[in-house]
Parts: C-alpha cells; structure tokens; sequence
C-alpha cells in the first residue's frame, strides 16, 4: 500500500459541496468512484484538506488515499483525469510518506474570492465571482480587513450554530487586490471556520459600501455573536486556492 | 415607433443557438419574452446582426427592434437586464435612425476562438475555449492564416449542404495571440458562411500539430469542396466578438 497526496481544482457550480452526502452531487463521490473504478472495484476512500460548500470553487484543493497500484505517478494524474467529470482536475499525483494527512497536516490555508465590478453585468464571470457593480471605498475595507488580521476569536464570523468548537484562529494576512472590474480578496490564515470567508467579505464589502464603520467591525468582533456580523457573501466567488503544509 | 440598437452578450452553453428554433431554449425566444413583458403583453420582434449555433457565445451581438416606449436608452438597457436571464446581458441600448437594420446593416464581423493550451484541463475554462494540450507549431499557423485571408470561395470551410448561396467573403485579417496557456484565434471579414470559422480553426490547428501542410490547405481551399476541409473545431471556444457597421 502507498499514500498519494494530490492536488486538485473544481468548478464547484455543479457540486452540492466536496464531502459525501446523502442527496447531491459531491466531489468526493465522483474522485472515490473513478478510484474505485481504477481499483477493479475495491472501494478507495480519499480524506480532503477540508470540505467546501455548494457552489464553491477550488483551485488547489489537497486530497490524499492509499492505493496498491504501481503506476507512476503521472500516469496515475492521467488515469484519474480521464476517470472524472470535466468539472473536476487533477493537478498533480505524488507519492507521500505513509503518515502524510491531507486533513491533519495542514498548516494554513488561502482563500480567495472574487467580484465583479462592472457597471453591466458579464454573463462569462457570473459562476466564479459577485458582480457588486457599486461604490466601494477600498481605503476603509484596507483598514477593517488590519483590524480582522490576527489571532481573534471569530465567533461573529462563522456560521451560526456550527458547534462549540474552539473559534479562535489566526489570519496571517487579507489582501485586497484591484485589476479592471476585478477586485480580489487574498485571506491566508492557520484555519478558518464554516462561512468564515464568506462572511469576512460581506463585512468588508459593508465597510467599503459605507454600511458598516471601522468601529463597528471591532464592535461585531469583540462581541463574539454571530447575529452582530454581516451577510454571508454568496458562493460563487468563493475559491479554496491553497493549501500549506510543512 | 421608434428604432433601437442594442449590443448584447450572451454565454451560449445552455443556448440551442441564438434564432428561435421549435425544440430548446434559444436567446432570441429569451430577450423576445423579456421585450413582451416590458409591453404588456404586446409581442416585439428582434432582428439580430446574424445566428450563433448551439453553444456559441457572443460578446458583441447586435440586434435591432421597433418600440413605442417612450424610457431613456440607458433606463431602457437596465429594465431588459431585469427581464432576462442571468446568461444575457446588454451592454448598451441606444435610439438609432428608423432604417438602421442589424442584419443588412452589417459591414462586416469579428470572431474570437479560445484555445486552453493548459497541460492540465482547466475545468474554469472549460465552457470557454477548446482544451488542446499538444505540440503547435505557431510560425506555421501564422502561414497557413496568411493563404486564408482575402477574397476566396469558401466552400471547403462551410458546413455540408449549407445552401447554393455564394460562398465568397473576404477575410480582412487573421490574428493568432499567445498569452500564457490561452492561445486566441481572430477572424476579421465582411461575413462568415455557416461553421466557417470553426473550420479554419479546425485547419489552423491541423497545420500547427503537423497534420497539414501549407500546400495542403491551398489546395482544399482550391477545390471548393467540403469533403477536403478539415474537422470543425468545438463550439464553447467561439465568441461572436463584435459587428461593424458604417
């Protein structure tokens, strides 16, 4: 048996999510059924970095699985590839060491989301960004994303009812990027917990719009209450975009 | 009565085409509910600058129609987005001259096609180009473009018993751009018989992983015979990208 670490991207339109559910289209599903279909029928189970939502992207999402095969390992890419539907890829295949967890092991992740701020709306963007055609005052949203960087308890910021898990993480850095009508939020941190990002946005995208202050953000985030945040921010310009390990 | 233009854009994945057809979904049918809705139930007619198949997007469709309302251009753009579905959008309306026609009006027309050159399938881009992973040899589509362009008879490029209608255009120019993984294809001319830029797509291809030589495509092109041309490239990598008038 060897472990497998493999990287790969989803157009999470089509998808109810990554993990197995009972009613959906899943991402996990169609990887486990091409594996399966490479293993004569022996049932292959992969463990993803984490789960995304439905209608989330991904561009580096990071699975591992054990297998028995001996086929290289870019042939091994090649066969899955040709095993999955159109809306999955696979990046890369590499042979890892046998206690690598694509789960466990992480260090931090990025997520990036993206809007669309033309005046008219672009059907060509519509499944991987917001289109948000409004003012945004990008100065202020720098400022408020300064004061959600750190290590803070992000209670405000997920989604409600998402258990009593610890909530404090660290976010090591947001970055705001403008190119054209784009505008692209970078948020790199050690975790971050269920509609975290989603709902950063739509705090920042507040702040930008004049509906929120500086000094409201710290209020919501201090306050440790989820019905003191903003709106969650729709899916689709939502992309897992890396994953760290040491 | 008054006469508006309108520039348009649609992605055509989920489009049996543009021109209403009996069966399927079409945008012509799309923008023709939206105009009967703005008027009370009396049916407008639209006359586009030309068809687009099943799958073809457009970036700048043309189309023209006749309207009593009496609703400033720019209210009236906003009020037809409204009123379609998320796939269209109109990027502008304006009030033209009542013998304004988007169909005969026409001087000529630009196509965009969209190859992904990308080693690893994009599922991002794929409903927006053609995935072609192999060896290209530029320089000789770069020839091959220049034996294309000009006044010819076409009908090695057009689709199978596509009608007695003269199959003469004039190709103004071809363009071939590298940038990264996307390779884009741009066909100028004062008109495009039915398939004919997925063709020369088709043949440009063919000469670029060897499999036609320049004295090859001379000789279909001589033999105005379809049975000579080459495959027609996929649909999702063409955009109607703009038409011209006087």
């Amino acid at each position: 048996m060897k472990r497998f670490k493999a990287i790969i991207q989803y157009d999470g339109t089509d998808f109810v999510g990554y993990q197995i559910q009972p009613n959906g289209r899943t991402v996990q599903e169609e990887i486990e059924k091409a594996l399966q279909r490479m293993h004569k029928g022996t049932p292959i189970k992969i463990v993803g970095s984490g789960r995304t939502d439905t209608g989330v992207h991904a561009k580096g999402q990071v699975i591992h699985f054990d297998s028995p095969l001996l086929i290289p390992p870019d042939k091994y890419r090649k066969a899955l590839q040709t095993y999955t539907p159109y809306d999955i890829s696979f990046v890369s295949v590499e042979e890892v060491v046998s206690d690598f967890h694509a789960r466990f092991g992480t260090t931090g992740k990025e997520y990036r989301y993206f809007v669309n701020r033309s005046p008219v709306f672009d059907p060509f963007a519509r499944r991987f960004a917001l289109h948000y055609p409004f003012a945004l005052d990008i100065a202020k949203m720098r400022e408020a994303a300064d004061v959600l960087t750190g290590e803070h308890d992000f209670t405000s910021f997920c989604a409600a009812g998402s258990g009593r898990e610890d909530k404090v993480r660290t976010i090591y850095a947001i970055d705001i990027i403008e190119d054209g009508d784009t505008l692209t939020f970078s948020f790199k941190g050690n975790g971050f917990l269920y509609n975290m990002v989603r709902i950063l946005v739509g705090t920042l995208l507040d702040v930008g719009n004049r509906r929120l202050s500086i000094a409201q953000v710290k209020e919501n985030l201090e306050a440790q209450d989820r019905t003191k945040g903003a709106k969650t921010a729709s899916p689709q310009g939502l992309f897992l975009w890396e994953v760290y390990y040491d």
